[in-house]
């Protein structure tokens, strides 16, 4: 089973829509931690654009699991829940965020790092997905 | 400090809306899980409304800390975050979940548990608020 195919087809939708990702990890502590997050859909992963600075990128560390959930923006009431593995990628040229940044607000270039902000990619491959009805 | 207080004052307004809030927890083995769930504050304390059969509940029990993030619903980039402890009380007048039902539904009464759907209450207490800027 690829991982595409565990997108229920029902909701495969809102993946393609410009919904914020609610991202949660488990902190060094063993503690949930949750903030919305621009991502990215490439048919087989979620990617999410981070800087080194911040915790969720120590909390990744620590745990590489990542939980997201994210409600259509044209219909809070559907949803979709995924669990999965993270891989961590190095981004020097900033190519996801700028990627983000056009999807999001229509602009090709992300201007808002600061100086010295490294940029990562989560990479989120799903393992759990809900609602399984669709 | 009351609880009250670490709530910044320029975020409070969105904990009155009828925002959705993405809710997550740490599974026993570990994992972070996140699912959209509706809320209520009274001031002090985030109420969210369980059933015992939920995954989230067994969550609870394990590890008693939330964190959940709830963007406004007139402009998604707004948003709060807040970690917490949980206290988990029994409701088995269910009256939580009706008056949530009356908050986002307008209707007296929620009729969607099924047969043998305990209720529980989740009171979040907050200790970390973000964005602390406001």
């Amino acid at each position: 089973m690829t991982q595409k195919q565990i997108i229920p087809e029902k909701l495969a939708d809102i993946l393609e829509k410009k919904g914020i990702a609610h991202v949660a990890t488990v902190t060094p502590a063993g503690r949930p931690r949750t903030s919305p997050m621009w991502y990215e859909w490439d048919g087989e992963r979620i990617l999410l654009s981070h800087t080194k600075a911040r915790a969720k990128y120590r909390d990744v560390l620590a745990h590489p699991r990542i939980a997201l959930s994210i409600t259509d923006p044209e219909d809070p009431y559907r949803y979709i829940e995924i669990r999965g593995s993270v891989e961590v990628e190095d981004d020097p040229e900033k190519t996801l965020i700028h990627r983000l940044a056009k999807k999001y607000r229509g602009v090709d270039r992300y201007t808002w790092d600061g100086p010295g902000d490294d940029r990562v990619i989560f990479k989120v491959t799903p393992e759990r997905v809900a609602p399984n009805w669709g």
